[in-house]
Formats: structure tokens, sequence, C-alpha cells
């Protein structure tokens, strides 16, 4: 990589100071959308809810401040548009969600559409005229929060929606059907949220990075190679309970031991392979002080941005934990919940984003998205390019969720770079294409 | 040991098959007593419940048959007295408990008390005196599962009565006073339950192992001992929750990998210092598959027959645990939540126990109890003896709680040879003594 230039290069149109101002609004923008919520001190907004719609119809009105042809999809998606001044020309996609988990904080998500929806105004009131369209939405279901299944409102774009969903009910026995008949869409026209069938350029997202990778590295945005694909797998162990006084270590089939190696194992199998391996849940049954437990049920999530990587280390730990279990004469059962294959970004996006930051005097930073993003729905429909911004100690779904005003700035300056540079590209690539 | 002789040896008076008849009544009554529950197919009979009503009411019938002068004292435990001719002998106590475990099965406690009624109306039928008063006792509390403190029926008789518990209160918000006076205890007169003042020769307790030992040798009966000294630790493990996707393994501090390790060390140390110790209660938080664990809450419980090499095994382990945790970056918390010292069985007891079962022709089996009983209450008070019997798979507090019939039988017989042995003894002293 190359050393830092004193000067921008001729990647950096835009300057991170620049955007300062621009950055400032996003922050009063994300505080605003954060009182859009069912909980007092923390932001919780589900699928199709009434803070859901308060949501659509502010960021609505600041894509028509922004110069931005605006709807509403029928998946409950909110859009806007920034027109080409060719109608055959094809279209760039940005997105990010406006749901969230309960109890979250304010960027997850909603940044990368509120950072956008300044970048796309500044771009028009500059007067840039791209050579593509650029369609901005904000999706109305990603977390899956409301009703279990999650990344609804991109998969509805994408043409991977199933009208099975409409079945799925909330915690209140509202089925998605009738939510999204109540929030005003017409789900016998779900089908018109496809644009997968359209001539489109690439989506592209900006997303907080949720993880402390960013901030380890003292950089303020990094660029994804790809978006992990994750497995996750119960885990159910079973021993036999006995009484903790009186029977000796060596008769005993302890569950709760087991269980305990099995979490020691995912540990050491995901750092030998360098990737990503989670027990985050483990029960224990009876559960009393003076009980050896005789059942032990835990889950594993392994993740990696190459699958091949991911299963070759998912097959050792699974034969260690067999053999383990084995051993202490228990019996294992693994049953799979999820099963996600890892997408990647575009290189030529990648490279774009590369020498944005690099000519913004920044150093490139490339890192695997261990976390599932919207992006991910539009995996072999278009070419993929995603920007991280730093968030603090990597904490995210959670109130304490902060980003800094300056990481904001030049967030709002790489989009914008890239944007220009992507259509430098389109504009060389049409000319040679013509020559 | 000596080989098993072919010949009964002279602490042989009764034969374990002759006893048959009468295990088979113990078993009878055991499955009578049973049905005195609060819950359908399992036992669960509480302190001074209307089950240990019931419960009392039969087994006083049953030591009135057996020719015991019966009572019932101030804190709900039940006696009879097989009295010796002369007033001024000293006591035998002989006890177990009447109470259970909700979900138990109908011997842990039961056994001692139905055995000792079948035994002492056997010699008594048989024309044996005694140069001792017997006195039988199924105490009302030993568990403690309605009220939360154990051992009560047993520390009232060993004046270690705490007038505090009168406060205790059970689910329903009933106090231990109110229950006491609801089943026609005087709450004043608790004090004269106490009988550590008088001429007690000794405390003898017959219960099943409620461990695995005996049926691994091949052994109906064991000779306890001690009993062991438990202490318990609830440890709180603080590590980072974070998000399982895009946090590095080398910058977590997943708290439930180090509660895990912890239960490894837990395992490790007791077989290396050839003691007990269980993990058998632990919590992670959030608890979700996609969030690395914050916080980790573990139960330890470390028994050993030897307080010291209990400590010594425990220092080491929290040296271990303490060090392991540090080295992850987290924080760790140890409160202790029990404390009880080992008590050893009386020496002669125990070797008049051997001899009793060598001259049976059974291969006497000396193991420490590693599960609590009434016993301790009587340590420094008398001398005690505890007898266990043989359970399927080391089983209890369980429906599945089982015992053989000829075990019974052996029990049966052991008690009154054992009783008889120290008649003897005793008539030996006292001729020595006056010699």
């Amino acid at each position: 990589m190359a050393e830092p230039r004193s000067a921008p290069g001729p990647n950096a149109v835009y300057a991170a100071d620049a955007c300062l101002p621009g950055a400032q609004r996003v922050m009063q923008r994300c505080d605003l959308l954060a009182t859009y919520s069912a909980m007092p001190n923390a932001v919780s907004r589900g699928y199709l809810t009434a803070e859901h719609q308060q949501c659509n119809a502010t960021v609505r009105d600041w894509m028509g401040e922004a110069g931005m042809h605006c709807w509403q999809d029928h998946a409950g998606n909110i859009w806007g548009r920034l027109p080409c001044d060719d109608p055959a020309a094809p279209t760039v996609i940005i997105g990010s969600h406006l749901d969230s988990v309960p109890n979250a904080g304010k960027y997850d998500g909603i940044l990368g559409v509120v950072l956008a929806v300044e970048a796309l105004g500044q771009l028009a009131s500059d007067g840039h005229r791209l050579p593509f369209h650029v369609d901005l939405v904000g999706f109305g279901d990603e977390e899956g929060s409301r009703f279990g299944t999650t990344l609804m409102g991109s998969r509805a774009v994408a043409g991977r929606w199933n009208d099975d969903w409409l079945k799925l009910t909330d915690v209140d026995g509202i089925t998605l059907e009738s939510a999204l008949l109540e929030f005003g869409c017409d789900t016998a026209a779900i089908g018109a949220c496809d644009r997968s069938g359209e001539a489109l350029h690439a989506y592209l997202e900006v997303h907080i990075e949720q993880g402390p990778l960013l901030e380890e590295k003292h950089q303020p945005l990094g660029v994804v190679t790809s978006i992990a694909g994750a497995r996750r797998f119960v885990v159910n162990i079973r021993g036999r309970a006995g009484h903790a006084g009186t029977v000796p270590m060596d008769m005993r089939q302890d569950a709760l031991v087991a269980g305990a190696s099995a979490v020691s194992l995912v540990e050491s199998t995901a750092r030998h392979y360098e990737i990503v391996a989670t027990v985050g849940a483990l029960q224990c049954w009876p559960g009393a002080p003076n009980v050896i437990a005789g059942d032990c049920r835990l889950t594993i999530d392994i993740r990696s941005g190459r699958d091949q990587t991911r299963d070759l280390a998912l097959a050792q730990l699974q034969e260690e934990i067999d053999a383990m279990v084995k051993a202490r004469k228990m019996q294992v059962e693994w049953t799979e919940t999820h099963n996600a294959s890892a997408v990647s970004c575009a290189s030529h996006l990648q490279r774009t984003m590369e020498d944005v930051l690099q000519d913004m005097g920044l150093t490139p930073v490339s890192l695997v998205s261990g976390a599932g993003h919207d992006a991910m729905s539009f995996d072999g429909i278009t070419d993929i390019g995603m920007l991280f911004v730093r968030c603090a100690g990597g904490i995210s779904h959670h109130p304490a969720e902060s980003v800094e005003v300056g990481d904001v700035g030049a967030a709002g300056a790489a989009l914008m770079n890239t944007l220009l540079a992507m259509a430098r590209q389109y504009q060389q690539v049409g000319e040679s294409g013509n020559g």
C-alpha cells in the first residue's frame, strides 16, 4: 500500500473536512429517527410498526428536500431516486435498513440511509451529473426482530420474496400479511418490488462496522471484501445427572463438563483456522449447585469470509467434539439451524473504494464483514460494494452504539468520491466501447 | 481385610437371609409412605405438611406395634423408645429423616427409619435386652426443601436449634412458626427437644448410599468413615458482550469461554486431589446464539472427607481460575455460600460395623459420604456410626431411586448385629470397670 499523500489524489474530489457540516446534519437526523422507537431510552423499531411509518415519512421528506423523486414500495421500503439524464441508463442502488433490534443504537442500518441522503443531495446541489440513476432505499426489514425472518425488505427488491412469509406472525399474533395491509402495502403487488430484472450497475451500502478492527487500526473507514457466511448449530449433550457429593469423578457423565470442553474446542478451532466461532448460549439441567448436570445444550455459530475454510474448520470441530463426548461415554446430537454462504464484494468496487480512501489520505483497511447485511440479498444480481464506518468499541445492537462526526464526514466524502469514480470508470468504458 | 468366612462369625447373630420377611415388610411400608406425597407419581413431602402429619401418624403406629413408647417432639420429629431395664442407662439414638425433596424416591431418609422400626421390633420380640435405651427418631426436616434451611429436625435434637428460623417462610409465605403451631408443636417448647445434655451412648444412622460405589464393588452395605464437608461458591465472570461475527477471536473477552475453562479446571483439580468438585449450574448472558457472552455465573461445590485436602484443592483451584480469567483480561468474583466441616464417624463404631459385615460373610467397604446427613448434627455431641445401603445406579432424589429387598434384609441384620455387638462391648467395659 502506498504512503498517504500530502495532496489529495484524483479520487478525492471531496475531502472529509469539507463534509463536516453535512455530517453534523446526519448526526442530528440519526438522533431524530432514534426517537421513533417503541422504547424510551433506546431504539426499538420493528418492521411495519407505527415507528417505521414515522421513520419512512421523515426519510421521504429528507429525500425530497435532497431533490429526489420518492416512493414507498409494497414491501414497505422507502425509495428516493436521483435520476440520470439518460432514461435508459442502468441503476446504482444504495441501501441499508431502517428497522432495528430491540434496545438498539442509533446507527446500525440507519446511518447508511441518512448518510446517503446527505451525500446524494450534496452531489446534486453541486451539479454533478452521473451516468447512471442512483436509487437510494431504506429497507423496512433487515433484523427480522418482528417476524423472525431477516432481510425481508432487501429480498423483496432482489426478487427473493417468499409469499409463505405472509403467514409469519409477531408476538401479538399479527400476521405479516395484515401488517403489510395496515401499512398501506398491496400484498398482491409485492412482486413489483423486484428490481432484479432491471439493468443494475451496482449495489452499494455504507454501514457501521459493528466490530473493533477499524478502531484498533485507527482508521475511520474500511472496505469490505466479503460478508461472512454463518452456519449455526444447536448441540445437545446427554450425560447422567447425579449427586455432587456421592459420585466419584471417574464415574461421572457430567454433561456440563463435556459442554465446557466443547466451548473450549470451538475457541481453539476458530483460532487455528483464523475464523470466528462462538458459543453464545449454553444451558445445563437440572442446574442445581449440588447436582451433576445430566444434560447440556449449547449453540455454535461459525463464520468465515470463505465458505471452504469455515466448513473445513467445522468438520474438524465436529469430529473433535464427537470424539470428546464419546470418550466421556455420553451422547451428542447436532442440529443445524442456519446455513448461509459467504457473499463476495466485487473486486473492482473494492479497488475503487481503496483508491478513494488512499487519495483522501487514509490507509485502506480491507475486512470481512462478520455480520450479515442487506447487501447479501443482491448476491448474483449485481456487483456489491460495502464501506464500513468505525464505531466506538465495536459495540452495536445496544444503546451505547456510537460513531464520531468526523468519521461520518469521511464516510460521506468517500461515498461521493466512490460514485464519482464509478461514473468516470463507467464513462471510460463507454467511450472505449464506442471508440 | 480377611477372606469372607463360610460359617457366620460371632458378630453375625442375625443372617441377612433370615431378615428377608422383615425386609419385605420394610419395602411395603416404604411404598405406603411414598403415597403421602404432594405429587402423584413421585415423593414430595415437605416439613410440617399434611403429608408429614400422615407419615408421622403411620410411623408412630408401627413403632407402637414394635413395642416402643412413642411421642412427637415440638420440632415435629416422631420418636419411639425401646427402653432399657436400667432407667439410668445411656441412650443410643437411631435416626434418619421422613421429609423429601420434590420429585423424590421412596428410600432417601425413609428407609433408615422404617428399617430401624423393623430391626428394633425384631430385637424386642426375640427377647434381646440391651444395656442402653434405644430411641428411634424420624426427623421432620433434613432436606430443607420447604423452608430452605436443612437439618432443622436433627439440629433441634442436638441442641442446635436457632429461633431465628421461626421467621423463615415457604413459597406460599407461611412462616416456620405458624407451620409448627399448625402441626401441633409448641414453639416456646422447642428447647425441650434438645437431647444433647443427656447421657448419649451413640448416634446411628442407616441410609441409602446415593452414590454408585457399593454397586461398583458388588457389596450391599458400606461403613461410612466420614461425612464430607462441602464448601460452595458462586463465581461471577465479567467479560464483554459483542457480535459473534465481527469481533476477532483475539480481541474477545468471552465470559462463557472463561466459564467453560473454569469448569474444566474444577474437574481436573478434583481428579488431582482425589476429591469431588462440581459445577452444577452455569448461566451466561445475554445468551443469544450470535452474541458473545459478556457475563457468566457458575456454582462450585467442593467436598472431601478431609477438610484440609478440600481446602488445599480449593486454594489451587482459586489461584488457577483467577489467573486464567486475568490472562483473558476479564474480572472474576467469588462468593462463598456454604461452608461445612467434614464430620468423622467414630472409629470404634466403624470397626464394630466392619466386624459385623465380615462375620456376615460380606466384604466391608469403607466410604466417605459425599452427601450430608442428619448424623452431622450430632458431631461433638456423641459418637456417630453410619451404615450405607447400596442403591441402583447410585440414583437418589429421583423417583427412580431403588434398593433390593435382599440388601434391605442385610441392612436390617447388620443393624441388629451392630446393636448387639455394641451391647457386648458396653457390658465388657462395664464389667472390666467393675472388676
